[in-house]
């Protein structure tokens, strides 16, 4: 590790936080994913949405947040410029009136960023976009996967025959062989459903769910060991849709559900994350159009620090 | 039950739910309460307000934000519009600028539902709305309440004379003898108040007075359990002021206090109210010219639905 | 017309006008083109959109501020609903995930319009939708258009090989032999742009187009002279997009451009169509999320108002 | 007038204008009208309004707003606090549960103000609230008014025999004595209208009705000149409705209407009474829920401040 | 006692809560400290901000919220203004471009309220206020300090050589000999740091240092409990900062940091600190530009009556 | 100028506008000005404010907005990234609790890019930026100035001694030697003023002031064909704070003042000041905590792309 330049963000006390250009972290921005360890990126694309959209201007409005950032972790005293070298590797490309054309493109994305050898930490863009990302980190065969989110997203199809949506991309993850099903822990399930096989396909494929009424009994560091022993010592993807929070402080979503779990319970799990072989993760459904005082985009600037810090300190010097 | 119709919400695999005519829950709009069992209405009358207006919007954000509710609750499996007709029945008519007119306008209104056989959930306007309410649905003899609420709503006079504002609904109600005040509990009461008896009058007349000092260190099963020994078998009414919701969480009201419980403990209690004898319910006090977000409009839905799915298990087909 | 039913606002003496469901200027919402004479109609769909979404809450906030029309235009003291036979028609189908699909039910729900005789006047979606619309309404050869707009909305592709943007309509439009583009007039067109042959298509086509810079050197009146002998006494089509007015008076928009002609000019113009062969009309790019104290819906409603008076007057009783 | 103290504004480079309480124009908070030669007032009451309300809350952001305000006029030069004693009177005792008794409270008070021998300028309120301040201060006999307004504000009832809402107070004043219905001229009037008959009333007393059309096609100076003449040498009232302004620069107001005259005409306009006998003065409708950036409060605390200086040019020292 | 006027806030029965001159819970506004007991004041300046500024504008917000408190707590049943003189004293002079004249202002400010004998009770501003007010309260020897805050700001310097800004208030004041370290106890502290370093002076001072993750493990009766043990009899100082609360109970803030506190905790460790020897307390970092529906305004106004009938109840009358 | 590079903004059609780094127009960000002809650069420092402040906000906000700026003028047809070697060179340095501090960096930050050839647009920041600006541009003798402004920004002192405030900015760049006073033309002036000398300096030194109320009454080209006659030939230096502009086309700014010209005539003033020698330009006091809608962002942009056009077709390719 020792000849490896390792990017550092701007000095907030040279440049003021406000200041200077919005990358994620303040990092530097880099075009090739062979100089990073981890990469942080953004997929401003929301047109899986079927309902509020907004989700597009994610990533924009989570590097403004992200400013807020400092470079260690009180807790856990992380310090992940240090372990690894990290930047902001851009957006992917994307194509706001064609989906097809954009899951190929974002696909395309991903995978030059694991052939580049990093790990991914992304700003969603809906959830559809947790698909095509899938689909090029694993290839190589089905991964686990902690999500977090108030639904399941394991519907069929919407609108008729339409097969892609944020409503559905892991029924096509597992479908596509890119999930393994018994390797699945959804966290935060709840509101009201469309009918009662909604949750079907989920529990008949093997997905351990978890709602929040069953969460509210338990703790989160409870709930977390639980998603550990699930995903086990396996390639993991993490995946957060900030719905799975409460809309008092994640209002800037494009499909509230009242009732869900705390910001501070989501840092907890995320930090309960360590060690876990990452391989990806990303943080979805911030909707910027509709949120209050840049909270939601906070939260997930805050998040995705959390996600750096976890998996830089998994990363071997 | 075979040969009624059953009304059904809009497909929204169909007609995406921000699109179309926002009824309540996507539902018909009917104007015949004889064909439904559950009416869902609204009372856009604030007129009682002392402090901030706005509440006459509420019955037209709640509709607005009713179109995120899907059919079936996922917890109970409750499907409400399978076992009950419901559908909205429109507003009450109401009166701006004259107080005692609209009073009589909305008891008319209620009156007219109650002799049609259903029973109605109301979105408010502010809490004075109760009140003519009461008049129509417990014209023939004092009713229970369970009462959600910052504010115990027991007030004599206001500037003056004045016997009806949004302060003073209750005690109105137990001194025309439409609550039977050994049937009432209110639930999460606070704040500073005006003078020392303000709260000799519930407690006089035998309310259970439940503070969010005693709430805070029971869980909100064990306060719902005690509530449904209070009203006991006989008939209940329910209302629901948002400001007994913390103000993050419910930021769209006319006199915020904050220390609130959760939108989540509100959904437990809602449920624990299966069974009872519910003659009626109301959302009330939702103000969107303060709200951000729709916040406080989607709280306001969801507890209609929960509501909704509380009062249609009831309902014998 | 004597045995035939008009149908009329609500009463805002009785109703408030904030009270009741938002149906456009309060109608009736009917299902059955048949019946009336002028169809007011939404198209929630912002699918086309490059840059920023939310047009496709256009229609459900333009109904929303449609209340505060009246029944009688103040100039030309024109009744619409004692002239016309009137309503709401509700919202086409439209499918948010699939651009291609939303273009045809698009097109088979005015195609229904048109059978049923009434002229269609729709609330907007991005401007995309003037295309299938056109599909419809001009299906038997083609139609002058009076369009107002800051951007010809004449590219070509956009994002490789994308045919439908709602930057493409309107060459779209002239391909496909919709318009007559020698009975095509532009108003307002401003702003920087990509290239310097972006209005080459219009022009050598026979577009006439008028940019803001000659706007301010004439009258609202002048320009509308000149708009009325273009299109002359053929069937003609209005399409306004919101963009063509000053952002500080239409800001709910995806594509604003500063320096625009003023909400009164627009009325003005509006106003001038009168006599004119009008086979439908949209008001277009209201995008609500970005809107501020719903300005921009309550000026799209405004210009709706206008667009029925206008319409109105030249129905033949 | 030399022993008398002349009041005069916190010093804005020793206390930030954001800083200190709010009174109107940072002046002192007196008690006794016969201190003062122009008293400044609020009349926080929205009672009256049959739509949108919010104007409450007018006086206390028009307070915070006239902190932009400072000690002289840049055209005319006029320095109102060397030429009179001006003072923040405070605001009008009101009821908002209560219409009637707040008509009352409210013409007590401005009777307290004329018998005290000063001239209010007041920050609204609805337009109602004009009523009783003209009984007030035409209680000697009728007197002339320049009313700025888009709408005329001459109803006759609303919501089945209601004479006293925001839209009836100067058919009430006419009726009751107060204003000389010859000495009357309204400007910026506009927007659909219930019924033919609408403006019969103003027109058959005798005012003056300048429509925005006509406005347009004249300047503001040439208007305000036939005003003068309309109104003479007599005694004359001011009255001015913020929506008489377009929205974009008034939004935050009840009753929008799209096309209005603009800020800086409505200021050449103020300008343009010098010289008149005015006796009393209002601002009314500015509603702040519905404002964005404090802007209409703004509004509203500039045309106070241009009114006290017209009014402060005319007090013989 | 027997002679001295208590002031008394004014009646919300006859002047409605949102009219009036919105001084701190409607008290009269005094100049002379000796005729009070606490004094209710604002420091508007936030010249110490190094990121995001606004809480220059917090004393004429929490001055506009406080008048939802009435008089007496509802759970204390303290009746404040019946056992100790209270009134509002005004703003701090302030300099919002010179930082030391400021802070010397502010010291002068405050030594003035100091020998006037009352207890002041601030709203800021931001942190940095602190230094300047104990400059003047603990002049005569070393205080403890309860603090509530997600930082620490112990910090050094800032932006190379600047020793006072928000960040370093009680490494300063700790230097100065203003607070005894060992009677320190901080609340709350939380998010990522920029150097492992930067709470070793805390440390090594002797700061008792309560992080998030330890707090939410016991309870707030706890902590507090634990709190007052540290402090002890001695003479002591309350600073709560606001962004120790969680964002989205108090948006309003400069440096937000999600997951912290709530505010019916915040309430009940205000409660806890009956019976201390407190010389003063502030309330600081509300920022109303990046407030929502005034929320954070609300919660800082209520802290401060929390603050107020805790002091309150400890003087001797 | 053959051999050098000229950099091009992003592609929207393959990246889309909403997408990416904001960096000024979507170019490049570099670090070295003598790779630029022009450099567009912004000052986030706001510490010379006295009322609001929030400017320090507005680079990164213009820079966000400046994604709508497509390539070309369509009125000039300039090409500017043809025509001139144009990119982002970043943020000055600044000290946000240092004014003195600041002053020193954003001088030595310009005299960098003065030294390296390029003329900087700048993007502030408070209005006092524009003289260390000027320090270093003027550094070899006094330039001409076109000010557009609502307030002369030639006051003497603030708060006691204070010499550096954004409302003294001209005089001491007068009294520095850095402005010809003689070849100043002030545009837009209006709104109270403290004391009838306010204006001395400025026409004592020579400036030539154009109140608003003479602006009206000639037209925009008429007005800057005056300031292109004063400038003459000689180097000038273009200042333009927004708050010049109406505030309903631009809210966010800290000192409005209602009554100013349209954006519209802004640009058309802008454009007519092609063939000027203009060594560089700035867009001031954009504050975006009180803007809506970004609106005042995206003409502050426009603003810039404007000033780009005009001095990018004045470089000698």
């Amino acid at each position: 590790m020792s000849d490896r330049a390792f990017p550092q963000p701007q000095d907030a006390a040279a440049i003021p936080r406000y200041a200077g250009l919005p990358t994620f972290m303040r990092l530097p921005m880099l075009t090739d994913p062979t100089q990073v360890d981890i990469a942080l990126v953004g997929v401003p694309f929301d047109g899986g949405t079927t309902n509020r959209a907004g989700a597009r201007h994610g990533p924009r409005e989570m590097r403004n947040a992200s400013a807020f950032m400092r470079k260690i972790h009180h807790v856990t005293g992380v310090a992940p410029y240090d372990r690894a070298r990290v930047a902001d590797l851009g957006d992917s490309p994307v194509n706001p009136i064609d989906l097809m054309d954009s899951l190929r493109l974002i696909t395309e994305f991903f995978d030059g960023l694991k052939q580049g050898g990093c790990i991914p930490i992304t700003a969603g863009g809906d959830h559809l976009i947790s698909l095509p990302i899938l689909r090029a980190l694993a290839a190589d065969g089905p991964v686990g996967m902690i999500h977090f989110d108030a639904h399941s997203d394991t519907n069929d199809r919407y609108f008729g025959d339409n097969l892609y949506t944020h409503g559905t991309p892991f029924r096509r993850a597992v479908e596509e062989g890119l999930l393994d099903p018994k390797r699945v822990v959804q966290i935060g399930i709840r509101g009201s459903i469309y009918d009662p096989s909604d949750l079907d396909f989920a529990r008949a494929a093997g997905f351990r769910v978890i709602f929040i009424e069953e969460f509210i009994k338990r703790t989160a560091e409870d709930i977390i060991a639980e998603a550990r022993d699930i995903v086990g010592a396996g390639r993991t993807y993490v995946s957060f849709d900030v719905d799975s929070i409460d809309p008092a402080q994640a209002p800037g979503t494009g499909t509230p559900e009242i009732g869900g779990f705390s910001t501070f319970e989501a840092q907890r799990m995320v930090r309960g994350l360590a060690g876990l072989d990452i391989i990806g993760a990303d943080v979805v459904e911030v909707s910027p159009p509709f949120d209050v005082s840049n909270m939601t985009s906070l939260l997930g600037a805050t998040l995705m620090f959390e996600l750096l810090c976890v998996i830089a300190a998994g990363i071997k010097g």
